[in-house]
């Protein structure tokens, strides 16, 4: 800490990200990926640039083709002509575009969520990964009039933005199983996040819970982060045109296979996702890249491969869960891509050291009521196969030495 | 505005970017994008992947490789496997990487920027884009007890980003004649940010001056805003020793081709750098995607390039000016990829829109002082003799027409 740091500073909370693995080969099991690549349509609209991808939307293409016809590579017969030229041959016509600013708008990503999701494109706000929407969002909404109110066991980022812009919170702990209990919620006063299903704890609410909490508050914004709800949940995008309070946010971090792309996505009413531009603007307006707009439109359109993905994801989920059950492990029912779980022969920290040295990264926290679980990241198939064998030995071990 | 927005955001006054041309082909000048495309290198970084630009960077290598070997092509003999493999295949490795996180601390690109600029790793924060740079260090140094101090006619963002955090900020008009006077910046009991070359000004300040100013403020932060610093100024990191207050803010968006990539970085004492990524822990721990990591990284490492990029629209840039004071317009002595001019025979506002009509953009402002200047970004020479042939018809239609 620097003596210049601002006393508003002093007082934050930063989020400490999974670890990186660093020299050896490990298997990440630690940040909730997708063990699978992204759609082949991602490379080939990279490859191919905002003229493709418009030729097959057609109210994007005039966008598309503006910036395609403004670049560098038509600029002619002079010595700089003739370089930009030459550099542009070797290089896909995208690749050569990322002179220029991205779309502020980025009406091509917009387009294709606002069509998936059949709303509006004015009800669709997109973002550097989920993390900048969250912010947007808590900084739109909340202030020392509006406090937050969130989980004890939820996303950690949560605390830590509400730190970044001043924003009270209250915290609300779970039941002791690690249901969410709404009571607390209903007309509490207070802006409202719930993840949903919630992470680390992989459990879902019903929609009609999310609908009890955003009809009890119908002067607080509910928002509800939906990151994983592809791996068995149900979005409550159906409940928009009844509530003018929801703001959901979602993610191509996890089924979209995108999470080095950074792409996150907010849908809400209208008015609720100008009162978020307003911030986007005060704050980057150019917060995605030119890639990651394309990236991302064409991972949203290429649903059946998201589906045919995250469905092999849920089927090895429950293979894992009835793996670790029967060594005597408890799982909480999961609907993400990843499980929470606790040994019935070794501490957590055992666990989590004993993966580590077989190779296997996982994530634990130190708090007193989750310290005996590890968050596992569901893998491919065959990654997950050596991590319950690893565990088959951890567990073997521990009881030996008993 | 919905009647959530907090009262903390009713009065924030967000930034508004150039326009974005649609449906029409323009001559794009109003954003001071670079008429090149990248370096060739930038584009067999993101083909080729992690691994290569590792082999070309010692110390990389190991993230590099982790990442690469972690991909999911090597899941193997399984349905999933299969799947993953076949994508894989198709896809350059790096697409393929894409559904990992980036690195949270961008090493490779950090490395490439620190080896340039002959500092250390942890002197250099990377950023999506210089804006998040300077919200970082407004954040992280700047409150109701260190407000901020900047010029009248400087880039408009700070204003925005003020807002957004709250932060009070003195405004000190440039002289008659837009140079900045340092008077009102010694001892000024505030943190200062200058853009130097400043924008949309273009006029530049010696190094002496900069001296000065961060010698005369031991105890404010000195942010110095270096976006435009390779078309003919000259950076202050050889103050950074002799000078612990002093921040200096540069972007890959202009003279290194990749506003669409969205990397921009800072480099200061290793304390303010932690104080800076205190803030970016807070806010979006994975800001830079992984393509424009690789991106930048080989961007930065291609230092020729950037060179023959800016010698060339220097050139032009001279070559313009000439010719609109030919013209009976006041230029400003540029040391950027743009210049600031107004006509002698009409308004700015008529300039502007007779420019438009002949599909040519650039930026204007309605402010009182600058409302008859224009900002004209340096296109290639083509774009620029087109421009001038425009500007002829306009100024002799101007003074027909009186
Ligand atoms: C519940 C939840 N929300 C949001 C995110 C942020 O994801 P991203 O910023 O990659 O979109 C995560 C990431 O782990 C998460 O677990
Ligand atoms: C003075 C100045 N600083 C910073 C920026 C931001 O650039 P970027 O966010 O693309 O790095 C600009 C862009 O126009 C600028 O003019």
């Amino acid at each position: 800490m620097s003596r210049f740091l601002s006393k508003a500073s002093e007082s934050l909370l930063p989020y400490t990200p999974g670890e990186q693995p660093q020299g050896r080969k490990f298997i990440k099991l630690n940040t909730n990926e997708c063990p699978y690549p992204p759609s082949p349509k991602v490379a080939e609209a990279i490859l191919a640039g905002y003229e493709e991808i418009a030729a097959g939307c057609g109210t994007a293409g005039a966008a598309g083709r503006a910036e395609k016809a403004d670049c560098g590579c038509d600029a002619g017969a002079t010595e700089a002509g003739k370089m930009a030229e030459k550099v542009a041959q070797i290089m896909p016509p995208e690749l050569a575009n990322l002179r220029l600013y991205s779309d502020p708008e980025e009406r091509v990503l917009i387009e294709a969520i606002a069509a998936h999701y059949r709303v509006g494109t004015n009800q669709v706000i997109a973002g550097n990964g989920s993390d900048e929407i969250l912010g947007f969002a808590f900084r739109a909404f909340c202030d020392s009039e509006a406090p937050l109110q969130f989980a004890d066991l939820t996303y950690g980022f949560y605390p830590a933005l509400c730190g970044l812009y001043g924003i009270p919170f209250r915290v609300v702990p779970l039941e002791e199983d690690f249901t969410l209990n709404i009571e607390p919620y209903k007309n509490c006063g207070n802006n409202v996040i719930i993840a949903n299903p919630n992470a680390p704890t992989g459990m879902n609410l019903p929609l009609s819970a999310i609908e009890e909490v955003a009809a009890s508050n119908p002067d607080r914004v509910v928002m509800v982060d939906e990151a994983y709800v592809d791996f068995g949940g149900e979005s409550c995008v159906s409940l928009l045109p009844k509530y003018e309070n929801l703001v959901i946010i979602q993610t191509f971090s996890k089924s979209r296979s995108l999470a080095g792309a950074r792409v996150g996505f907010a849908i809400a009413n209208p008015e609720l996702i100008a009162d978020m531009n307003r911030i986007k603007y005060s704050f980057n307006p150019y917060n995605v890249n030119r890639l990651s707009i394309l990236a991302g439109a064409a991972a949203m359109r290429d649903w059946d491969y998201t589906k045919e993905c995250t469905g092999r994801i849920c089927k090895t989920r429950e293979k894992t869960t009835e793996a670790l059950r029967a060594l005597g492990f408890t799982v909480l029912d999961s609907k993400t891509n990843f499980i929470f779980a606790k040994s019935g022969d070794m501490p957590g920290k055992v666990y989590f050291d004993g993966l580590r040295e077989a190779g296997i990264l996982v994530r634990r926290w130190d708090s007193e009521r989750i310290k005996d679980y590890v968050r596992i990241s569901i893998g491919s198939e065959e990654e997950m196969e050596t991590f319950v064998k690893e565990t088959e030995k951890l567990v073997e071990a521990a009881r030996k030495g008993r």
